[in-house]
């Protein structure tokens, strides 16, 4: 075993060094290993990458190692790397250690030249085979390794055909193929200024290196950013013997997954391509052939395929997504991964494998990314809807769910339109990784080329995004901006509506409708209830939203903003007449209009909770987001309640800030404004006192928000306590109730122990908590971040997971200082991070009491939680 | 000893317990101890006010004690309290460990009644004097205890006055003072609705309380604030014998300092009331005389005071500021303490107690108040101007320095107007504790009636504010708002100058002129240089201010603000192009104009420093605030730079942000155009070099702001170095440069491990660090931190001084941080606290490098830091 370099028939526990192996590279030597037909192959470690990325050249010894495990494929093989009777060709792949589908470069057919070529006519005896590699070989080599535009070779290819009066490739005469050698050669001779290398070594050499750059490529970069893939990761090389699909109508190549990735049905599921090489099905160029089929076209290998199903999944014990080739009638298996799939397969698959015993609950949980499964929560089509609604076409169901939306005609279209608040389907001929970013901007993605397994489908399921592919019927016109289907004539301002799982197109928006869960969801859902410590609230605000939380498994709601509902009806002009009052008393005049909405708001939500917690936060914004902002609002505000404009303009100003975000809101407020705190006071327990006397269970817990200094919740407490009591005794009921606070400022943080001494609770904003340790407005970053992302000072959005190294130091520093102090401190979270996994296991090993997410991500934190104690094992 | 009351003349070290006994119990315990002829006295403790205003009501036992020690003072004095034919009369004062002079209440004349006043008439032989103090006491008890208004009294004597024809009160005869006193009596009974009380133990009681209650009052919170006096320290009591200075021609009263408290020179200084009592004297309703016309009036009581003086200063070692009375003849001292002083005068009298030996050298150090010097720098009226503007007036010089600026005729117009950026003078008959906070606002204060001592004088010379007091030519009406001096009417838009060290009044604009530095404080500077380890650096853009700060003893530049320079002549022109371009070609083209104009500012300000270090920090503000905001301003950029307003208005609403301050800036500005970055090292390096090669001796410090994440530093670092490098080279000079960063975001703190790895030296910024770690923008705070200090949620603000417990615990982590990874790691502050003394104490401590202020500041730093070296000793 070399430095750099490992021998894959060679290695003893090829999994445990996936890292350095890259994934691919580990699996075809785990394969090796387990006896199935896998081409000899090597792999240049991601070591000799990050070494190659840092220094910008080759690390020393690599290329020695290199020759040598030339050489020693040319035992194995008995064929020789550039030899003009008997050659040896290659492929080079690249593969991290997390598997990064089409995101870097791969090189197939590599040794040919112009005498080499001879030879593997000679070997082969298929002439048109092995011009067909050739021709392969020069345009992948000059696309990846010499930089030469992709579609120079297509136009090449497309001007032949048509001149030939063709339709695919196939079709294709070995005159053809070798003229298109010819003219590929020109291209890039044209193109990059250089002629294509003839020397094999010279050739693998420069694709290795190719590879290496590709993992610092834009679409690498971007996917990582994503996926959270650490940029040190690096990719591994495998360097394989090329087995060849191209020869003929007894060969073929296929990508597979042991189960069906959509549905997590267990059957065979997957493409082919009879006389093809593994980039035409990956690419979509050519619309494949069902698995199923290859039953009559290739028995043989079929049979031999089954086999490999069985073999697959008992080893792994888990869903594969493999590729093979079949090289006259003789099947290889040239990569196998854990496939990806839709939430609803993931939940189905980890279900059913639990109930075949191929692994346990714990393993079944840990096989479902929380990320993911909010999918299977995503919104339906409406079965009645679509009845009325005319289908317009067809395509495949690749990826669930439904989308409505306008056409974008190009991925920065799509970014572009969805920043202007506009939804919008990505209908595209056929996307690729340039496309990444403007496909999670888009509500759903629609192609009219391509399988089960293009690249469209492969990342829209990874995305959780709906997806139609292949979709024949739809002729798009990307310059005249326009989509023709059947006698239909769309264009941008057009809206459609797609189907993920069943692949239907409708003209129109259709209404969407709520998904219903499966047995399995619930059934999983159950594991992970049992083994998860955290509890899971919800943010909510009103009874609606409280009632899809607790169906979904909610336990209480973390975070009730109160404001939110100062803006329906007739709330909101009272909430005007208050910060327009000149004095506590006019304050408190609409403060009393104002306080019997709040308690039946308060109420209903309490009915909803069933006794179980509800944390209300007192007020929170500014006063002037209450005020009507145009000429317009003024005006109509002045007329209502009586005020002259001059005044209501007047208060605008006063209360204009420069830095809004940190300035009168939050419990400053109610330090300048007490009555504010008395009216919720009163508000909250009074509806729990009347719901008391009914004999109903309420726990209020009252959020003082906005705390940097105890004496801030002090001041508050006090008064809270002081009008909660007096109402209880008022009611003359038993009602327990807890007074604590948003912990959202860093010197709340730094300052725990004092502030824990007032607080029965700290529930972490972590949304400002974030902005203020940062320096971030949220409101303004986008101006930046995403140069930061770019120029990798950030690795991901610290306001969707948390940053753990800066805020997370300030949250774990609160935790320990209030608990000090208070033992049974209750801790909980309520920002945003709530919902995110990543940031739910954080908050786990913080040892939090609970987290609160929106409505909609309760099933995903209940999945999370229960992962970060799975984990911790 | 008592639990609650001690017994003045049988304490062991009053000073010891000064915190319990009050400075002034303790004071007059420790002169009955060096032999002064004090008369009897017993002090109740802090802590039974303590206790007070904690249970709002008397400790248990201290009424008890307060009998027996009435009944002690019975025996010693050998007369009785509330005794009809010998009566034994008290004064009430309090007293916190701090003097707060005139912040809380005072009754004199405790323990008489209609009929005890008739046993006083028979014992003094003096009826007059006796219903002298009659009405005082009535008039006294009724203000502090029973809450009448003083105006009410005032009212009643001056009708009376007018009545009877006389304008003095010493003018009353004892006829008009029975009137006076059953006048007073009406008065609040009706005000009142109670009868005052005749039992004296029950007055005594009474006046307690009323003492006790006063430290919660507005004016001693409001001076706790402004002087950093805790709130928990409680004022002690102190209840003495009466003695009466108001017996006739043979007795008066005074103040005197045992040297000239303005400037410091050793005279007796100080004034008298020949038949009146304390309170006449302070409160500047008669002119009083000079001490040293005492001499001819009371030979006797003279010489004795003469004595009183040596002895005081010998057993003090410090200037006293007392307060006597001569009853027919026989000299008392009520009270003495430290005398406040001006700072010249504190300057001069540590400097020459020093070399009498009275004091040493750090002893000397320590008893100027850093805070207080700046006002010995302060400006002066340019004598040229003086010379030539026209004097219309002249008062008392009662605190030195010279103000400009428009009439304010009450405080709040005083605050008001100078919130809304306008100079004034505030103009008044008197001014009283009320007035404070527009004391503070004012350039400076001028007062028509009072001495020396008087309340305005006083509190200016604490304030460092140039006052001018008991002009008599200005002749006030405050409702009508004007000031009428000789023939001059003035009205609130009027200009006047005033010189506080001649109490020259000029109308108009006076020049004023840079003040010069006295031997005195060129020798404590010194000292203060001998025994600090901190550096003081300077806050400076331009070579003028540096050339101030390095006069002044700056050893260094701690912050130039580049953008500063950007906004004088044709910069900001190239400013706004920059900003304007569309592209980077197009920033480069306007940046390449500024550069050579920043090199040449480097270049001045270099030169002028000598080789100091100079800390330059690259461009932090956002960038909307160069372009022009109104429509007329836009118009003209627009033609200036052939821009289309369009385009301008374009670029500025995409610049607009919510939250300015935690948007695109700092580091984020250079990380999105690095292009400034480059720009602004080659100018400084350039600058360097050019000097270099002169021969000359040049520091330059880069520093990147607004840092948060180590990635941020990294990538500028990386820049900063590689453009500084081949900047050098190219000159081929040997120049070292430092670059680091300003620690001014919580996560800066919190990650200090991390950027002290790429930084040469930290800076707090601590008014950022500030703004984020309590969450307030410095801009809008002003809402509500008023309404903070009122209800005592902070006791200070946390932009002057540093907030050790939040900010100051995150540079504290900051520190240690750094230091572990970096042993060597320079650091230090140039927020603006770094011209605070506590903060500077604070940096001291955290062991930073040093502080940067501005250049005024730069004398209170060096003094500051000296003191930090000597507290900790």
């Amino acid at each position: 075993m070399g430095k750099y370099v490992y021998q894959l028939d060679e290695v003893d526990n090829p999994l445990e060094i996936y890292k350095l192996l890259g994934n691919k590279g580990a699996q075809l030597s785990e394969m090796m290993k387990i006896g199935l037909p896998v081409p000899k192959a090597f792999t240049i470690t991601t070591d000799a990458c990050r070494e190659y990325i840092k220094n910008n050249s080759w690390p020393d010894g690599l290329e020695d190692e290199l020759k040598a495990s030339v050489k020693a494929m040319e035992d194995k093989t008995k064929k020789g790397f550039g030899n003009k009777s008997n050659p040896l060709l290659l492929s080079v792949r690249s593969g991290s250690y997390v598997s990064m589908p089409g995101m870097m470069d791969t090189v197939l057919n590599l040794g040919l030249n112009d005498e080499v070529i001879q030879g593997l006519v000679v070997k082969t005896n298929n002439e048109r085979g092995s011009y067909d590699s050739y021709r392969r070989f020069v345009q992948m080599f000059g696309d990846v390794v010499m930089g030469v535009k992709h579609s120079s070779f297509e136009a090449a290819i497309h001007e032949l055909k048509n001149k030939k009066g063709v339709k695919l490739d196939t079709e294709l005469k070995v005159e053809d193929l070798k003229e298109l050698v010819k003219n590929f050669k020109d291209i890039i001779k044209k193109e990059s200024g250089k002629e294509i290398p003839t020397d094999p070594l010279e050739q693998l050499k420069l694709s290795v290196t190719a590879v290496f750059g590709s993992w610092n490529g834009k679409r690498a970069v971007t996917y990582r950013r994503l996926n959270n893939i650490p940029d040190d990761a690096g990719t591994a090389v495998s360097i394989q013997e090329m087995v060849f699909g191209n020869m003929g109508n007894d060969s073929g190549t296929g990508v597979s997954f042991t189960r069906n990735p959509s549905t997590g049905d267990k059957e065979h599921y997957g493409e082919y391509l009879i006389n093809a090489q593994g980039e035409d099905v990956v690419a979509g160029i050519r619309t494949p052939k069902k698995i199923d089929d290859m039953k009559q076209d290739l028995p043989g290998p079929y049979a031999e395929l089954i086999k490999v199903y069985e073999k697959l999944e008992l080893h792994y014990k888990d869903v594969q997504d493999f590729e093979f080739t079949i090289e006259n009638n003789v099947l290889f298996i040239l990569q196998t991964r854990n496939g990806k799939r839709t939430a609803q397969a993931a939940i189905k698959i980890a279900v059913d494998m639990e109930s075949e015993g191929l692994i346990n609950q714990k393993e079944a949980i840990l096989r479902v990314n929380p990320d993911q499964i909010e999918q299977v929560m995503h919104k339906q089509l409406d079965p009645e809807g679509k009845k009325k609604a005319q289908l317009i076409a067809k395509g495949l169901p690749a990826s669930p769910g439904a989308a409505v939306g306008q056409i974008a005609f190009t991925a920065e279209e799509a970014h572009d339109k969805n920043s202007a608040g506009k939804k919008v389907l990505l209908v595209r001929t056929e996307t690729s990784p340039e496309d990444i970013e403007g496909m999670h901007s888009a509500q759903g993605i629609l192609t009219s080329r391509g399988g089960m397994t293009s690249h469209a489908a492969v990342v829209a399921r990874g995305m959780g995004k709906c997806c139609v592919a292949g979709c024949e019927e739809v002729i798009i016109d990307e310059s005249a901006k326009t989509v023709k289907i059947k006698d239909q004539q769309l264009n941008e301002d057009s809206w459609i509506s797609i189907d993920g799982s069943t692949g239907e197109v409708f003209l129109g928006q259709v209404n969407m409708v709520e998904p219903e869960m499966s047995g399995e969801f619930q059934k999983l859902m159950g594991w992970a209830d049992n083994h998860r410590t955290l509890k899971i609230r919800t943010n909510s605000d009103t009874p609606k939203d409280t009632k899809v939380a607790i169906d979904f498994g909610a336990e209480g709601i973390g975070l009730c903003r109160t404001e939110h509902m100062f803006f329906e009806g007739e709330r909101i002009l009272h909430v005007r007449e208050m910060i327009l009052a000149t004095d506590v008393e006019g304050r408190k005049k609409a403060l009393d209009k104002l306080m019997p909405i709040q308690k039946g708001d308060f109420k209903a939500i309490f009915e909803v909770l069933e006794g179980k917690p509800a944390n209300i936060r007192l007020i929170d914004p500014p006063l002037h987001e209450f005020l009507p902002q145009t000429e317009e609002a003024i005006k109509e505000v002045s007329k209502d309640l009586g005020i002259p404009e001059e005044k209501i303009k007047e208060r605008l100003e006063a209360l204009h800030e420069f830095n809004p975000m940190l300035g009168h809101r939050g419990c400053r407020l109610c330090i300048t404004y007490p009555e504010i705190a008395e009216m919720q006071t009163r508000a909250i327990i009074e509806a729990a006192c009347e719901l008391k006397k009914e004999g109903k269970e309420v726990k209020p817990e009252i959020m003082v928000p906005l705390v940097g200094h105890v004496n801030e919740l002090k001041l508050l407490r006090e008064l809270i306590i002081k009008i909660a009591d007096e109402t209880i005794k008022n009611f003359g009921v038993k009602l327990d109730y807890q007074v604590g606070t948003m912990i959202e400022i860093p010197r709340a943080c730094l300052t725990a122990e004092k502030i824990a001494a007032e607080a029965d609770f700290f529930s972490f904003g972590t949304n400002d908590l974030t902005q203020m340790t940062f320096g971030f407005s949220r409101d303004d970053a986008g101006k930046f971040l995403n140069e930061y992302y770019d120029k990798k000072v950030l690795a991901w959005d610290p306001f969707q997971r948390i940053d753990e190294c800066g805020v997370g130091q300030l949250m774990e520093l609160a935790c320990k200082k209030g608990r000090e102090v208070k033992k049974d401190l209750k801790l909980g979270i309520c920002g945003e991070h709530g919902g995110n996994p990543a940031s739910i296991a954080f908050c786990h090993k913080l040892g939090l009491n609970y987290v609160s997410c929106s409505p909609y991500r309760v099933p995903v934190a209940r999945l999370a939680a229960a992962h970060a104690v799975l984990k911790e094992e």
